[in-house]
């Protein structure tokens, strides 16, 4: 306990009360004593009234009206990857800090128009897996130099499925998930740079959908001016729930981390011992979003720049849209 | 969210700012939004305004003045052990809710003094472990009969050290420490009594305190009615950490929960593999401590009996006082 | 590499063709080259010729016509248990070297003319889990200091399943399971000496043996004269196979040993996380069998005394008896 | 036991007395009843009767010498990479069965040229991993359609450390280690052919042997014609031992396959729990080994094609020259 704990809540209004703008909200009002959630709103009728009304919080009748509140000190967005920027240059127009999840944006552009509007406040992106202890602890053997020198890295996401794949973008396997790992590999590989992406993607799990442009499995290549190579995996449909893990190798160790097993529970019978996996990302990362939070309202009151900044998300879109490069002419892309 | 979300949090007064006390004040005022930390009250003058004043609380000039307020609507009890009958007592005589720290009493007759006093307040005591994910998936596969009928338990802790070995009461590792076994092995057996006990234990950890009567290694065998049987064992020094397992073997296969890992990572160099260890109750229990809150808080909003009992602290003080006997007396003891 | 290499393989008949006499002299054929299966008999007719034919051994008559063939140097005695000292009398009365499976004897008379008899041949007992990799380096940690001084010792053996359970002799689960258990203990806690045991046993498996005097399960607490406890544990029958593990706790650290998985696959699907589980002792100590017979062989060789002996058979079987001692008045027994 | 205890073990002429020769002639004196080590043969005078000498072998004066010998039934070719081609050729024309090493050869002419020769006598290849438990476990799930369509596969090779950099030719790393895992990755994909292969390579554990040619870090993408992808990866140096390890994503689950653990031991302490790690092939594949032998040995007597083929090592060939190809011109290939 310190003083940081009389400090005032930060005031927060949440955009976008879908399903995980609902989660994050939920968090937000109850599992982080550092944020009070005053307000909601989405561009949908109902849906935020519905959300700030089980939260105590006020409901909005749009994203502008929330943005341009007194009460409201700062902005989470959560809404559709394309409203992001506008949101993002909007919100910091009227002084109010942000946290945005990923991706900040669509395109290097709109990233930069992004970051420049939001110079002056604080800007944070949703890498929630930067929060998570096993993934906390990775980097910090890491950065203490318990790998050596990173050499082979490896990050991947797979989801438990896709809830209607007609709706989902055609690049989104590049720019929504593995995004995510793009932060996690260049975040675990410190002292590097990205210099050239490979990436290879298909339509395996709803090939229906191949005709759209919709792709669900990915492998990426890639390589760092060090020499390192890291591979990134991803995949929208896991049979098994939700699988997220990283590894370093390097000259002198490796680490691992991330476990799908739902609590510490084995269970032995006649089919062997069996351990229950995470069915979510809320269920695997509960922890790792009330901390990112956490982050956000500290370093609001605190001042200061937060520990994801909008220049870390640029960084991850840019080789995100490498990959697009890189699939469409079949051959490795320099960034 | 259910309309849960809506009612007003049950206003809590702490009794007892120690190590726990300070602990459980913090979970209590920022991780359980049921509950609202709303005084702190401690013998030790200077204790209750410190933490009250660290988790904006009202600091009470004694644990009666706490008790009689009138914006206290539910007590929590850490305060240390033998004052923990009295202060049900009063509390139950002023009409609150009780949260009691485990032990709920050092003797039967105490705790039947205390089940008659709070028989129409809800009372619940703190056996933490039953809402550790793990070990409520551990008894969830037990009650759903996935290992049939129990016939070989387990259940140990050990600490991961004594503070102040020269302040610790004879009995402590019975009455303090193993009761929480002893609770977890009746609870993951429930559908038998445990009608015998054989205990035995020693000083090997500070065998100078060994003339003072404290004994800090223990193993305890205890014989259900069912002929299941049950080995709890418990050390006040474990030089990895803090450590706190089960194992429920019956007719249909097994479960074992717990495990000492703090992450997900595993970090590997030319010593092999290696894994942090967990080093203290809160790190390992963080959850379950707000859980067990969480389920205190509902159960008085609702007007139910909490999900852990005065009469299951009861049980299990049985247990630790019969072993009490059979140290004494080196023999089994019928209960 | 060494010249041990080129030493002539022991010669070795095994007297007792039954399910491990099969397995011992299968391995002993093949997988120990120190070693060379030339003989086998059995009180069953045709049970020797059968598993000598199928390994290029010679079947012999009776055990004594084994005992008394100039080609046998060494015996292997995996006959019925009531028959082990006697032929370990003849044997030595023969000048062959002995290898005897646990237990050695029935009773401590029958143990101390056993060790009289073959007071100067080589005779190892089979504790084949000092031969487990994991077993064998857990009591390198103990003996090199790495667990400190042993406080806490747990040893368990759970089979999976009685064929018989009507031929099961009454005290079985101590003198011919627990008695692996017992040796285990005292092997790994090497500064000590068993002083004390309280044992409790019920039929819980197959209770309708009960009344024939068949216990199927058994938890059992040794005292040392160091002040460290140990608890031993069996069951006759586990859903999830078979199931040996040992645990040292100590003043500076812990070590367990024992792993059910069958082979490092672990299997994902919509159930979990899935790991096979070994079905039966020949497949989880398959090496250990093998390198027991090594260690026999080589002891033969070099004319030295094997690393598990007579006397440590007796240490165990003392436990044993004591146990069944403890049983019957229900109380601690001193050794 | 069945009644191929009864056959005669295959008379074996081991070619080639180096590291894993001398390994290999080992475990077939000692560890593989099936076979018969009769001969050994090296280039170098001197190395083939050391090794035959310690075995109980005959050393033969040259590889050529050996494969004329009328006792020598099978060839075991552990001899150089270079001259594997060559001595499958002579082999053959003196019609003995032949076990070759991987790479069976050095070009896909070779590789031709040698199943040529070969047509009418047995011929394995040594991908040994096929015969570790976890990885023949692996394969049965995979094949019985426990993962469903694999998708995303995994196979990884990392040695402790190169002994003599200077010594290994510049695409060692693809055309000797990776060739393992293209052929872990064929076999656990079976339905399936490659089609394409993206590799990338460099010089990070030895950076002072770029200049000559020598790679010794590299990651490979290979795509099959069912739109499956894996990810081989290799590296010359791991601090914490020997690391191999593979994984089989597909529709309805994932297996994983792999430890380092040495064995089922953990030690814990002010540290934590550590696991020792395996530090050679031939520590954590001993029983592969012995298994790919055996198997070569029965097929000979059955006269029936052994389970890994000639054609096998030519699959996993292709890919590994197509990865020299993508290194060097840094663009996919199509096979």
């Amino acid at each position: 306990m310190t003083s940081a704990a009389l400090r005032q809540p930060v005031r927060i209004g949440l955009i976008g009360a879908g399903r995980i703008g609902s989660s994050h909200a939920t968090i937000l009002a109850r599992r982080v004593p550092e944020a009070e959630l005053v307000g909601v709103a989405d561009v949908v009728p109902g849906a935020a009234s519905r959300l700030a009304g089980q939260l105590g919080a006020r409901a909005f009748g749009s994203p502008a009206e929330l943005i341009g509140a007194d009460e409201v000190e700062a902005v989470v967005i959560s809404a559709s990857s394309e409203a992001h920027c506008e949101l993002i240059v909007a919100a910091a127009a009227a002084d109010k800090a942000i946290f945005c999840e990923k991706p900040m944006s669509q395109s290097l552009a709109d990233a930069d128009r992004a970051l420049a509007a939001a110079a002056d406040v604080p800007l944070q992106v949703g890498f929630n897996r930067r929060f998570d202890a096993g993934f906390a602890a990775a980097r910090q053997v890491v950065a203490s130099g318990g790998v050596g020198t990173p050499q082979l890295l490896r990050s991947l996401t797979r989801d438990p499925g896709l809830a209607n794949p007609g709706a989902v973008p055609p690049w989104t396997i590049f720019t929504q998930t593995l995004v995510h790992d793009f932060d996690t590999l260049l975040w675990l590989n410190p002292a590097a740079d990205a210099v050239e992406v490979y990436a290879t993607a298909d339509a395996l799990v709803a090939p229906e959908y191949r005709a759209a442009g919709l792709l669900d499995t990915a492998v990426v290549v890639v390589t760092f001016d060090n020499g390192a190579r890291a591979v990134a995996e991803a995949s929208f449909s896991a049979a098994y729930g939700y699988d997220v893990r990283a590894e370093v190798f390097g000259s002198a160790g490796m680490v691992t981390v991330g476990d799908q097993a739902r609590s510490t529970l084995a269970h032995y019978g006649a089919e062997g011992r069996r351990v229950d996996t995470a069915r979510g990302d809320v269920e695997l990362f509960r922890d790792a979003y009330a901390a990112e939070f956490a982050e956000f309202a500290t370093a609001v009151r605190e001042g200061r720049e937060p520990a994801v900044t909008g220049r870390d998300a640029r960084r991850a879109l840019a080789i995100a849209l490498a990959c697009v490069e890189s699939v469409t002419d079949n051959r490795p892309v320099a960034l």
